[in-house]
């Protein structure tokens, strides 16, 4: 197969899988904005067009017609260099274009791009369309953060849908006994250790120019830590102990009223948590998921440990393997842990702040802003969830939020010195 | 026709026009909520029925079961007698229930009505009834101000519906020609006037008791200041001039920008307007609307006049004939005025406060919330609008909204001692 | 004594009541703002000489220096005519001009005002002086308001200066034992009733025109409520029952978390009250003061009256005796009420809106905005409190608050229909 | 001398230089609160005070008596173990106790440490001395950031001090002379170096452990930028262009209008900065100061460059000579940097977020508050102020604020790689 065909079906099946997620949405799921941080359905579908439009077809496809000469506006996140742009906080304010238009206007996209790629690119072009598919995929699993978050808001606990049957655990082990009892520690020695991208692989301009960090000897746990770990550390008064917390964090708890992970709720048959299959009781074994980097923090303290760094968990988890991603939508949930350390069940909140590796520098334009603008306030994450596509999870990637962002499918893995 | 087949008749009609008034939307605008003010369109189908299931169904239809348990609490609008509520400024955060289920809770609120009314009501409930039809009414011109503040937010500038053609004018007038003319004082000698409900009609509490007031000698314009003078006042830097506004009103134009009345824009091609059938050129003879009490206060200072009260008003408008109606709901904006001083085209603010008439007790209960405890911060208007239901227009009826409200089709009439 | 000395007299034995009244307070009392409505001391006795400065020696004394060029901008309070101004929320960022400044400032403006005023002045100049002597005034029970405020923030509760001893009670009535008996009620038999500014005295211009009214019959009670009836009111969960309170107020209660009026704590010694002679337990047989609106109404809604209007209570109050007033600075709470009705121990929160009379017009020019322009979104208080100065007590007086206003000197009086 | 009157005079130099440096402020500049960030200077007079109060005094020198049993509650600034506290925001709403009781509860203070120290203290206790006297110098900095935050509010733009003449510059250099060439760079190799907390002397916990990082080779400036360099910044159009900024950064711009550093105003006659010794015409060649990081790292970004991280900053600084000190605390603004490069004009922002060591452990009870809460949501600045106290300036502190902070001495040194 050719390079070009080998792409253009790279793109068509990301473009496939982003539909198939918005599938199950009625057009009124798929308006909603339930806060600021989150964007509507049909918005993720409509942007992620307007990123192949902007920076492929209208600079690169002789004679393109843009789908509809406001969509630059409307569609625009937050490119300063691609023009102004409709203030995120109101997305959920437009009803129209609806999701039909919306729909038109993927297929308007698909068109053009499948003439674009199948006229063959140059290694530039390439590259861009290569971030392009990757942008989307990316956009695959906020929308399923957002979409949590805005079913989470109507009384009637909506399930984005069931979740399938779990698949057999090869060897018969049993998932819940295995992990019930305590995390291992992997030891690493220390010393001079190189991070960051290699290979030929993709990887975004934040995961280089790879370098070598100096780490002093220390243990990573090896699985995140559970729930049944969590509600130890509520039922001990951890979000009510200021000595365990970061000043910023406490402030938020307070001002918040926090209490549990996002998504818990307390009720007269304990704790429950909403998920995308709808709501249940909290599973002990579970990885706990949708904690701020504040209550990760706090935790570690309070279990007499710490976050590892970015550069600690690049230079262990080089070797797990991968827990069951996307490629099964209707499991998104952590699940219990089985076998050796894995990635891929929730992200593990680092104490790194996100910070540009020695050297980096964005590219020019405006994909330069696709990373490097954000390097402030944040804190990096490591290792991907369940919602994470496949091709989006490796030991260099670096996702970020910031601090108090509960909404993403955020745990934790404790860490020590040795 | 018994008074039970009445009742029904103008039962079903009522809701049927609400679901002919939302048959334009899609599900997308029915969901959306643009500020904390609006209610999405599928609230207002949805509360519209709580109300009935609420206050008649519940309490007086024997094993009636309610549509679903977690409703009461959603779609509660302020009622504290009536439990709990979801909070207003969220209601555009729930996407389910979506539009089709929320129509098959009407279709199960109406099946019961029809077998409660038909059984035969006593007078109070027959009342009630009576009320939950007005209620509805007012909830359709809600609905169309709120649609029309969605839609604005999209820039596709999209039509609720096109606007229809123009009647034929009785007599041929020219409506514009006939109206660039300075309007005509209706003069009043003031004294002793009765105001307030008065025979058997429908009114709302909020209406009576009916008592007299002690009037000077006063004049009031024969119609609303037009879109004409209004570009006069903002040509003559009136959004500019702080001393032609109340002080709370001129920390409004500063903090809010306000330069001309809601949904104008200026363009190169000069001043246009959204209306609900769509972006257009501003009409100089059609009524100004979309204002604030703010700044129909800032002009009438401006015009050397003063907003009427509410009783001076009362006592002149008992006679004017009343303009087209939402029967035609497909010309809801404020058409030049041809003839005499007319009821209907806008609501006019007046210069009182939204106040108890002497003797006013609000009824026992929840449906006692309805109007009394809102009075205070707000100004009344009267006269209506042309999405005001028919019904809903009478010169007694006392409309009121917060002085910085300009969403609701609000205009002004001048008034003036003398 | 001819005209203009008087006029100099008094102009003195104001200016002087504020410097006495600014004594007791320390260079840092004087400078503190608590929050956005309040004004620090050493503004007030600043602004208050700006009015001077402003409205009568720069355009009127020839030759005046003003004594610093920034000063017009600095202590201007609202006057949009009169040129930009400070923001009001950072009057307490401000350390300088301190004290000793503003004591020459007003040392400054006192000089050059003996030099105008004793050259004599045509009548329009002296009705100006005289609009100064009452804006100083008013400005007095301001400053009192606001070092109350700023006092209470210190946890040391500080005294502005010890109560002197009770005067003896003529005739030797027993003060708590007379009012413990439940109020009586004065009664009207309403009908066409004259109100507003008459006679010769100063007024101002928000008293006028005089007009007529028309009342129904209604009865206002003999005292104010007091402080045991305010104990009952908390006792029966009055703060928890949102059928009592208007909507407005219901959001503010449970925003602001009010559970009794400013000032009150309740310790294990039970409530105490914060005054300006310091902490002391509440007194049942006192007035209530600093309550809201909101409070006041809800307060009559559960005893089963309402509030008068403020023409109710102008048409009873005209005959009634002044008690103490700021003469004796050392006892400006409220006190046990002993004899009959009387003005002057706290500001009655009324019904009424705070609107124009009919025929009002403000005055041209800066001073016109004096009162004019505030008259939305405020009620009206009538009567006075023992902080307000001798000659701001009259039956025409129109004093106005937002409805959430705590920190002024208000009570309320029941009124009911008859 | 003996160790504790070595420290007994080291405590009570450190007293009196907090006097001093609150000697030339009256009563009123002492009380404001400017803004959130800021605190009083009574507030730092009794805070450092209640540091030594509560953390060696009432633990820990028998029959020890509170000054005032609220002051453990009015004057503790964040230490949760340490009990509650008065809020932050609020410190400027309380005018008592004024500076004359402050100044007794300082001596009060001090003569029970006089006594405490005297009798001899063992290590732990000494240590503790220690950081409160450090813990005063870091105070006495934030004081003059605070207090020239507060005298920059009035209109009257009143000095702190005037600035004494500047001293003779060795050797006669023309320092704007010198310095109006470009900067030259200091090149280090990279590769493993040591960094943080070395030899006997004190440090905080936040400098320590000492351990390896390795770095790429880079250059830092060998000086500051200047004001000169910020303008040819500014005439570029820097402060309108997005893609030079963060994304938060241009956020920040856009919301709060930043065009040029805090201070500086552009009026008739060019470019004006407030400085303590009032305003004054920007001198090119001076650093600039009173710039967020955003502005920093925008700067560097337009300059072609970039921040140093704050341990390429430690690699290259260790050498470096010290500027002028608090030691003459009349001129605390930077001045033209002559000769070397130098620590101590202005903090000059890194690109390290704050983060701990590895192996940092906060110390257990209420001093482990110190520093460690603060790890997330700040930026590290390196090398010190004019402002800054003697012993507060070595090349492994670490100071730190958010990444808007403007109002501290910030300044900013550009690196790039080689």
């Amino acid at each position: 197969m050719s390079a070009a065909s080998t792409l253009l079906e790279r793109y068509q099946d990301t473009r496939d899988l982003t539909e198939a997620l918005a599938e199950p949405l009625s057009p009124e799921d798929q308006t909603v904005q339930s806060m600021p941080d989150v964007s509507p359905t049909k918005w993720h579908r409509a942007h992620t067009s307007w990123f192949f439009e902007t920076f492929l077809l209208r600079p690169g496809l002789p004679g393109y017609r843009d789908y509809h000469p406001d969509f630059a506006y409307l569609f625009n996140s937050y490119y300063e260099a691609a023009g102004p742009r409709y203030m995120r906080s109101e997305r959920g304010c437009v009803s129209r274009p609806g999701c039909a238009e919306v729909a038109e206007y993927r297929g308007h996209v698909d068109a053009a791009m499948q003439a674009y790629i199948s006229a063959g690119l140059d290694e530039p072009a390439a590259a861009l369309v290569e971030l392009g598919i990757h942008h989307e995929q990316q956009h695959q699993e906020l929308l399923l953060m957002d979409i949590k978050h805005v079913l989470s808001k109507s009384p009637l606990h909506p399930a984005y849908r069931p979740r399938s049957a779990r698949p057999e655990v090869a060897g018969g082990g049993s998932a819940v006994g295995d992990r019930a009892s305590p995390a291992d520690w992997v030891k690493h020695d220390g010393g001079l250790v190189e991070v960051g991208r290699h290979g030929s692989g993709f990887a975004y301009d934040n995961e280089g120019p790879r370098h070598a960090v100096h780490l002093a000897p220390f243990a990573v746990a090896d699985r995140l830590v559970t729930c049944g770990e969590w509600l130890a550390f509520i039922d001990a008064g951890g979000y009510r102990e200021p000595s365990l917390w970061l000043s910023d964090g406490w402030s938020k708890v307070r001002e918040a009223d926090w209490t549990a992970p996002l998504y818990w709720e307390l009720t007269d048959d304990g704790w429950s948590v909403f998920t995308l299959a709808g709501r249940r009781p909290v599973d002990p074994a579970e990885p706990v998921c949708h904690i701020s980097y504040y209550e990760a923090d706090a935790f570690a303290a309070w279990a007499g440990a710490r976050l590892p760094t970015e550069f600690e968990w690049e230079a262990v988890a080089g070797s797990w393997p991968v827990a069951g991603q996307l490629e099964a939508p209707d499991r998104v949930h952590p699940e219990p842990q089985v076998g050796p350390a894995l990635l891929g069940e929730a992200w593990a909140w680092t104490s790194s702040a996100y910070l540009p590796y020695p050297g980096f520098r964005p590219a020019p334009g405006a994909v330069g802003e696709y990373n490097g603008k954000f390097m402030v306030n944040q804190q990096v994450l490591r290792g991907g969830s369940r919602a994470t596509p496949p091709g989006h999870i490796r030991s260099t990637y670096r996702n970020f939020f910031p601090a108090a962002a509960r909404w993403p499918f955020t745990g934790l893995r404790l860490a020590r010195d040795i």
